[in-house]
């Protein structure tokens, strides 16, 4: 039999998709055990895509996906029709291969569910850092380990921002509008720079990780907004340097075993190893117990790389239509509480404009040990009228540090509250 | 129905997957969809495993196999008698999860055409880079892609060995004596040290690559103990470190695509995401036309991190069984011809004393020429009596690369040929 492919949208993968399919076609035989072939593209606008054969396309994506079709790739993005559409084919026993982290990260229940109840296949490595194998070996090759800590970067276009403020000390609003003039940003970034983007693949990246159902709306979320300049000479004067963090974590509260997820911009050391990584690519720790720290690179968006993550699983689950059998369906078995941030231990640096007479350092400290936080390290340096003050912290519950700023911001001697940062990626 | 796993050997990885699979029985169980019982563990000596429980220990490994298991694991080691062993498991219709590089590097035919046979999996993520999920991502993720060079560091001993040269300043059979001292080398180093081991990842590595069938004897195998101070030193004053590399590449010979297959000492800059890499771990990047670069790093060795890949496999097995379906099986179907290193092309370091006095360069620069080798770099440097000369070339065959230094080291105006390298990593 030949597996019979329906596409979902023809974007910058879709295109890719379509081409390597053709390119492929004797390797991915081979592979899977049988044919593959094209059965449609389903789009808006046909004429907009002279390379598919005409015939192949349609802009009824409803009739396709019930037609005679064994697997349907989505690469259209977005809650709806997607989720609609996907329901369907899941529920028809067409098994979907999908690089849509939006819907994943609200809908992943009910689409496994879908799945579920006739037996198909749902795939989505292409969902999370583009062609970096991520989800597989989280959920098969690390299925006897059990995982502690994931912690990455999931987002080019802030990833992207964030590099190009450290090298050219220019503001954020001008970096921004120069990555969107060199097409780094959309035209409507929010999705990326309020971290929308990093905080559905954390979503997807927890729910693998701990074997619990975690979605978009339980994910802490903080964007690159509000980093500015003086943030990155903050952590650039310390041997630091600024990115877009996804971190997913298992953390004991009480007694009580929960994971906590969260995105935030946070400053690692610039010897780390993620501190390198540059614009496009991505790169994300996967700390175990028994596998130690593992490291996965490589490029985390574009057309080809998606393509590539796409192509994959639909080997897989064309595959598994020949020789029978299924990959793993959803496994929340372990239905872990969500902690929110405020509970989880985070460590902080701050930066502050101070009046320079003594006693500054004295109540400042004060404002430490009331919340509770101990202070790690402590800068003090003298200039013409006031003084600048650089305090990072050792871990403690983020609501307390949060309390402190707080606080200190309020303290007649603290003139500004230069910068104020979470540290990520080192020993306290 | 329970999934019955027979052990095959104790070991280090062993005593580790036999500690899993107690602690981690509830996660396993419900990751697979059924319990997994352990029902024997083969040893030689059943008296030196007091921590596993007497009434599942025995002497009688075949005895194990023949029983009335689902799921044997072999960790015991080199050829015989684990091929027989296995052989009889997978014909049996057992799978199969072994750490074995050695066997499969040798025997990966006999081994998966008794495991077609009967419809038994065969899995090996152990074999090659401990815990880094390697094979499963090559095998599985980039089935939709085309894989044109796998380069890595796979060997921890020889990488400690190379790393401490490099800091210490002293020479090879000290370095190794220390390293056997401290438990980074075996008493017998023959394996890491003349780069046995790391062949024999580098085969299935690109067997799974290429979709053709390696073999250890196909790839070309130089250890380091011939590295010398010399050559570290050499290394360095060119911004360059020396490391072990496992190479997997495809080739392009009159027209014909083929692979080639080396394990060799090489300088790579010190800027190269491999020079950072320290004693046990290991990290391998992987090339592919959609995909991009690729890295994956993590441990490659030790008890637990192993037993982590087992325990993946494990599950992956015992769940194939309960959903019914089975994994990849060997997939040789590209039949690549093999060629040998002199066909491939590779870039030389040459380090020279040679007579301090006008036209020597030319003498030695004559003879790359007559050899069709284009010269890249050339430093020379007078001393008191002689003069150092450092050459690194552009990419050209193998052959006529040594073909140039043989020639050259006859040259009377050649003192000493001080250093011989190749070098990767960095475009010419």
């Amino acid at each position: 039999m030949t597996i019979r492919v329906a596409m979902l949208g023809c974007g910058t993968v879709g295109a890719q998709v379509v081409r390597l399919l053709e390119e492929q076609a004797a390797d991915l035989a081979a592979r899977i055990g049988d044919d593959v072939e094209l059965a449609g593209v389903a789009v808006r606008r046909p004429h907009r895509h002279p390379d598919v054969p005409a015939h192949l396309l349609t802009t009824d994506a409803t009739a396709l996906v019930e037609s005679d079709v064994d697997v349907v790739v989505e690469v259209i993005g977005g809650i709806e029709p997607a989720r609609a559409l996907l329901g369907a084919a899941l529920r028809g026993g067409k098994s979907v291969v999908t690089a849509n982290k939006a819907l994943l990260a609200e809908h992943a229940e009910e689409l496994f569910a879908a799945a579920e109840s006739s037996g198909a296949d749902l795939y989505f490595e292409a969902a999370v850092a583009g062609a970096i194998p991520l989800l597989r070996p989280m959920r098969e090759s690390l299925a006897g380990d059990r995982i502690n800590r994931v912690m990455g970067i999931v987002n080019g276009t802030t990833n992207y921002i964030l590099s190009a403020m450290d090298s050219s000390g220019a503001g954020y609003a001008d970096t921004l509008d120069e990555a969107s003039r060199l097409g780094y940003a959309e035209a409507d970034p929010t999705a990326d720079v309020d971290g929308y983007d990093a905080a559905s693949k954390a979503a997807i990246l927890a729910s693998i990780a701990f074997h619990t159902r975690v979605t978009a709306a339980d994910v802490y979320r903080e964007g690159i907004a509000a980093v500015t300049q003086a943030d990155i000479a903050a952590a650039r004067a310390l041997g630091r340097t600024i990115k877009l963090l996804a971190i997913c974590e298992r953390v004991e509260s009480d007694g009580t075993e929960a994971v906590a997820v969260r995105v935030h911009p946070a400053m690692i050391p610039r010897t780390h190893p993620l501190a390198g990584v540059g614009g496009a690519f991505n790169a994300v720790f996967v700390e175990a117990d028994a596998a130690g720290s593992l490291m996965f690179y490589g490029q985390g968006a574009g057309g080809a790389p998606t393509a590539s993550a796409v192509l994959g699983d639909l080997v897989a689950v064309a595959r598994n239509r020949v020789v029978g059998g299924r990959g793993p369906g959803e496994s929340s078995y372990a239905a872990l509480p969500v902690r929110q941030i405020s509970q989880v231990d985070t460590r902080y640096h701050i930066s502050l404009d101070v009046a320079d007479r003594p006693g500054v350092l004295s109540a400042v400290a004060s404002v430490f040990a009331e919340h509770d936080v101990s202070i790690a390290a402590v800068r003090q340096q003298g200039r013409t009228e006031d003084a600048s003050l650089v305090i990072v912290t050792h871990s403690a519950p983020d609501a307390a540090l949060r309390s402190t700023v707080d606080k200190i911001a309020g303290l007649p001697v603290v003139h500004d509250v230069v910068s104020v940062m979470r540290v990520e990626g080192e020993e306290p």
